[in-house]
C-alpha cells in the first residue's frame, strides 16, 4: 500500500501546510495540487508577496524593469483560482508542535495568533542576507536586497538622497548585479570584497577578465579587504565605510551583499536536524528528520552532484526542483533529488561569467583523497563563433576533469557572448557522467553566427582528450616559476616582442622543424603561444621527434591573467 | 603488433595522399601530422583554395564579410610551415590504381599528368551542387554557391548587371542564407521550393514561423512548386523562371540551392563500394571497401546516431570529426566515428532555426517497426528568458521521445534568441542517451538575461515526463478533426473572443473547479489554452476529479501554425 498523504486513514481532509511562498514553497504548492485535488493546501508567507522574481530585483533598482508588478510571477488570487490554494500573506509561522502536528501562526497585520494542524508540513523559509555585527551596521543608509520592499526602499533612497556614491560590500552575484545597476543610474560604485577576487564561484585566475571589465566600466574595486565599520559623516547624510587595511570610502548608500544564511530558527527550535553548514538537513526526498516535515530551497543543505558533499546553493533552479520533489513524495511518489551541480551564471555589464560542477578551489580543498581523487585542468580562449564572421568575442574556458577516467568535473567560462551556452552543454554532460572524449565528439550547432565546426566545447574536449591519450603533456603557469625547464615561445617574432615570459626563447612554429637542433634533448621543454593551439602543434612535433615537450595550457592569455593576480 | 602506417615494413617514407583540401581533408592532414612526424603527407585540391570557410560564402555575397581573405582558414603556406604538408592546388586526381596503390593527377595549370604512390589514401572530394537538367539550365545568370570563385562571380554579376530581382531555387540552408544576403543588398528575392515548406530539416508545422518571418522580411515564397525551366527574356539580360504549376518569375539572377550530391566518380571508377544513397560506403573507422583507402566528409554516407540508418549529412562538423578519425586509424589508433546526429542551425534575418536528432518525418518514414518503435511528441512556446526581464522572445520547441523508455529522439526549435543553446543542450543529452526525465532535472544557467528557473529545456522535460508518468495525457491538433471529444478552451473570455477552435467551449481555468458540472463525465475532454500550460493545469484537475481529460500540446500557438499549413 502506498503510504501517501492523500490515502492516509483518518477523518476529514488531509492538510498540507507550506511555510514560505517564493520559489521552493510556491513550486511545491502548485505541484501538490496537480498531484491531488483532495487535500487542503495552505501557504503561509511572512512578507507581502508570494512567488516574486527575486532575481529581478537588482534590475528593478536599475530601472531596467520599470513596473514593479512585472516582478510578481504569481499572486495569491492566482493561486486560489488556478490551484485552489489558500495563500496567507504577512503570516509569520512562529513555532511547530511536532507532537500535535500543528503550527503557530501570527497574522502580522492584526497581531492575532492561531494554530493550524497539518498532515504534512513543508518548510521553505529561504535565507536572509548576512548582516555582520559591525560598528554602525544599523545606520539608515545600509541596505540589503532580498525582497520587493527592499528594492523599493533602495529606489526611494537613491532619489530622495540624490545618491552619488555607493559602496557595495561583497563581490558575488548580487554585488556585481547591483554594481551594474547602480552604475546605470549614474552612481559611482565601489565594491569591497574580502577575498582577493570578484565572484568567488570562479577560480581566481578566471575572475581576472571580469575584474578588468568591471573596472573598465567605472567601478572601483577594493579586493582582499574587509569592512571594519560604518560611521555617519558630518554632513549627516553620507557615511564613511572603513576597512581593516585602513582605507575609507564615503558613500550615500551602502549595499550589503556578502551572502545569505539559511533561515533555520523555526526548524532548529522544533528540534529538526541541522547540517554542519547551517542548513536544514534533508534526505533525497527532501524530508527532514521528522517524517511529517519536509524542507526545500535556500534553507536546506543539498548534496553536491559531483563531490557528494553537503553544500549550500541558494539558487532558484534547485529550489524549484526541490519543491516539486517534496510535493511528489508527500503525495506518495518515489521522486528523488539528484543533488546540485552549482550551475550558475551572471551578466555584469557586457560580460557573462558562468560555471557548472566543481571549481579547482573545491577540488584542492577536498584533496586527492576525496571522492574524486586527482584532477587535471586546461584553459582555452576560443572565439564564441568563427573568426571569419564579424563580431567574434573570445571566451575564456577552464575545464576540470579526472585524469583517471576523463570524467568532466567542472567548467568555468568568461566572455561577452555564448558563455551560458557552453556551460549549459557541459552541465548536461556532467549530469550524464560524460567524459572529455564525449565533449570532443559532441555534435553542436554550427553556422557562422553561432559557433564553429569545432565548437569551443569540442576544442575543450580535444585538448583534454589529447592529454589523457598521452598525445600531449600539459604544464601550467603556476608551476613554471619552480621549473628548470626550457621555455619555448612559438609565436611570431612580432608577437614575442610585444611581451613574453622572461627567459623564453622564441622559435616560431613555422620554423620549428628546421631549428629543433637549437633545443635541448635532455631537458623538459615547455612550449607556449598566444592561447595554446600553436604550442600544441609544436609540442606534438617535438614529442614525435624525441623531445620532452609539454604545452603550457592557455598560453600568454592565461599567463597574463595569472600575472595580474599576483600583482594585485 | 600495431598494423599502422608509420610502422609498416618496406623501404622509404610511408606516404599519405589526401584528395580534397577543405573541411574533412584538411582536418585529416593536420591530424595525421600530429600523429606522425615521419610520414609524407600530400594534399591535392582541384580548386585554388584549401581550408576555406564554405559556410561563410553567402555572407561574403551579402557584404557581411567584406574581405575575401577572411574566408581562408588556412593557406598552403601555413600547411607547409606548420605541418610539413605538401599542398597541391589546381590538382585534379583523375584515377586510382588500387593494385599499384597509385593515383593519377593532372596539374590543371600546366595540363601535366603524373602519378603518385600511396600507402594510405583519403578521399575527401566533397559534394557538388545539384544542377537539374532543365531547359535553359546553362544560361549565364544561373549560379550555384560552393566555392570562393562561385561567390566572387555572384558578387560581380550583382554589380555588373545591377541585379534587382533574384530567384532562389531551394528553401534549405543555403537558399535561406542567400535570400537574407541578397535582400540585404537590396535585391527582391523569390524562393521556389518543391516541398510545401521551407527548411525540410524541420517538420512542416515547425517551419511556419520561419516562413512568416521570411515573408515579413520581404521575400516572396513559392512553396510546393518546382521549376520547369529557364528562358532568356527579350531584354537579353534577365531570364524567366517557369514552374510546373504554371507560374513564372522574372529574374536578373538565379541561384540553385536544391542540395548537393556526393562527388563519387573517382571512388566509383576505382570500384569502391557506394551506398544506396549515393555516398561512398565506409565503416566506423572511415575506411572504404579497400583497406588502403579512407573517405570522409560530404562524399560519404554516415550512420545516423539515433536511427542507426545510413544517411547523407553534408555538414562541416561531422566532416572535421571524420577527418580526424581517418587520420587516427591510418596511424594505428583505434578511433571510431559514433555517427551523425544531424545537429544543424540556420539564422535567417532575425530568426534562428535549429534541430538535432530525428524529425517526425523521419520517424514516420522508418515507422514503428524500425529501431526506435513508437514515438511521442510535445510542443512548447516558452520565452527564451524570464518574461519579467525586458526582451524575452518566444521559442517554439518540438521534442520527440520514446514513450517506451523516455529516450530523447530529436528536437527542433525556432525563435529569435537562445534557440541554438537549447538544441545544443539537447544534442548533448541525445549523445549520452538521456531521457526526458534527465531534461526535467537538468540544472542550467539561470539569470534573468539567459533563461528561467525552469529553463525551456526543463519545461520540455517536465511536459514529456508528465505524459510518461501518466499524469498528463496528450492530444495533438492533427487528430482533433477526427475526434468526437469535447474541446475545452481554458483561456480567459477575452482571449477566447480573439479566436478559438470552432466548437470549443470556454471555461477559464480560474473558474473550472466551480463549473466542472458543465462538462461530460463519459466523454473525452481535450483542453487547450494559449501554449499548453494552463490547459495542463486544467487537465490535471479534471483527471483527478474523474474526467477523461487530455491536454492539447502547444495550445493555440501550435494550432495556428498547423492551420496556416493547411491553408497554404
Amino acid at each position: 500500500m502506498k503510504r501517501d498523504m492523500e490515502n492516509k486513514e483518518g477523518d476529514g481532509k488531509q492538510r498540507l501546510l507550506i511555510v514560505g511562498g517564493v520559489a521552493g514553497g510556491a513550486s511545491c504548492a502548485a505541484r501538490a495540487r496537480r498531484m491531488s485535488e483532495k487535500i487542503e493546501i495552505i501557504m503561509f508567507e511572512r512578507g507581502r508577496y508570494v512567488s516574486f522574481a527575486n532575481c529581478g530585483l537588482p534590475y528593478y533598482v536599475g530601472n531596467v524593469i520599470t513596473d514593479e508588478r512585472d516582478l510578481l510571477v504569481a499572486t495569491p488570487n492566482l493561486f486560489r483560482r488556478r490551484f485552489n490554494i489558500d495563500v496567507r500573506l504577512q503570516s509569520d509561522v512562529r513555532a511547530i508542535d511536532r507532537q500535535k502536528q500543528e503550527i503557530e501562526v501570527q497574522n502580522l497585520q492584526t497581531g492575532e495568533i492561531y494554530h493550524e494542524k497539518y498532515n504534512a508540513l513543508v518548510l521553505a523559509p529561504g535565507a536572509s542576507p548576512i548582516r555582520p555585527p559591525l560598528p554602525g551596521i544599523d545606520l539608515p543608509a545600509i541596505y540589503s536586497i532580498r525582497t520587493i520592499p527592499d528594492s523599493r526602499q533602495i529606489r526611494d533612497w537613491i532619489i530622495e538622497r540624490d545618491v552619488k556614491q555607493a559602496v557595495i560590500v561583497g563581490g558575488g552575484f548580487i554585488g556585481l548585479e547591483m554594481a551594474e545597476n547602480l552604475t546605470r543610474r549614474g552612481i559611482s560604485v565601489t565594491i569591497i570584497e574580502m577575498m582577493p577576487q570578484l565572484m568567488p564561484l570562479l577560480d581566481p585566475e578566471m575572475a581576472v577578465p571580469l575584474q578588468e571589465h568591471v573596472i573598465a566600466n567605472g567601478v572601483n574595486l577594493c579586493l582582499g579587504d574587509a569592512v571594519s565599520g560604518f560611521s555617519r559623516n558630518n554632513d549627516g547624510n553620507s557615511i564613511t565605510v572603513s576597512t581593516k587595511s585602513g582605507k575609507s570610502y564615503s558613500a550615500d548608500m551602502v549595499l550589503l551583499a556578502i551572502g545569505v544564511r539559511p533561515e533555520i530558527s523555526l526548524a532548529r527550535e522544533a528540534g529538526l536536524e541541522i547540517g554542519k553548514l547551517g542548513g536544514i538537513r534533508v534526505n533525497h526526498q527532501m524530508r527532514t528528520s521528522d517524517e511529517h516535515i519536509w524542507a526545500v530551497g535556500d534553507a536546506v543543505e543539498a548534496c553536491d552532484f559531483v563531490t557528494g558533499e553537503w553544500t549550500l546553493i541558494p539558487l532558484a533552479g534547485p529550489a524549484n526542483r526541490q519543491g516539486r520533489i517534496a510535493a511528489d513524495t508527500i503525495l506518495g511518489r518515489n521522486s528523488s533529488f539528484r543533488g546540485v551541480q552549482a550551475t550558475a551564471v551572471c551578466k555584469v555589464f557586457n560580460m557573462t561569467v558562468a560555471a557548472t560542477g566543481v571549481s579547482e578551489r573545491t577540488l584542492r580543498r577536498t584533496g586527492s583523497t576525496g571522492k574524486i581523487g586527482e584532477y587535471e585542468k586546461i584553459y582555452l580562449h576560443p572565439g564564441h563563433h568563427v573568426n571569419y564572421y564579424p563580431g567574434a568575442k573570445p571566451i575564456t574556458i577552464k575545464l576540470l576533469f579526472s585524469p583517471a577516467n576523463g570524467r568532466v568535473l567542472g567548467a568555468q567560462a568568461v566572455g561577452e557572448e555564448g558563455v551560458d551556452k557552453r556551460i549549459d552543454v557541459i552541465s548536461m554532460a556532467i549530469q550524464k557522467g560524460a567524459t572529455v572524449f564525449d565533449l570532443e565528439e559532441a555534435e553542436l550547432c554550427y553556422a557562422p553566427q553561432f559557433g564553429a565546426a569545432k565548437d569551443p566545447v569540442n576544442i575543450a574536449g580535444m585538448i583534454a582528450s589529447n592529454i589523457l591519450r598521452g598525445d600531449a603533456a600539459v604544464a601550467h603557469w603556476e608551476d613554471i616559476d619552480r621549473t628548470q625547464s626550457t621555455i619555448l615561445d612559438v609565436r611570431e617574432p612580432g608577437e614575442f616582442l610585444m611581451g613574453h615570459y622572461d627567459g623564453a626563447i622564441n622559435i616560431p612554429l613555422g620554423t620549428l622543424r628546421d631549428r629543433m637542433g637549437d633545443l635541448p634533448r635532455d631537458k623538459e621543454i615547455l612550449a607556449y603561444c598566444s592561447v595554446g593551439q600553436r604550442s600544441y602543434y609544436a609540442s606534438r612535433a617535438l614529442r614525435l621527434n624525441g623531445f620532452k615537450a609539454k604545452n603550457v595550457s592557455g598560453g600568454m592569455t592565461t599567463y597574463l591573467a595569472r600575472k595580474s593576480l599576483k600583482s594585485s
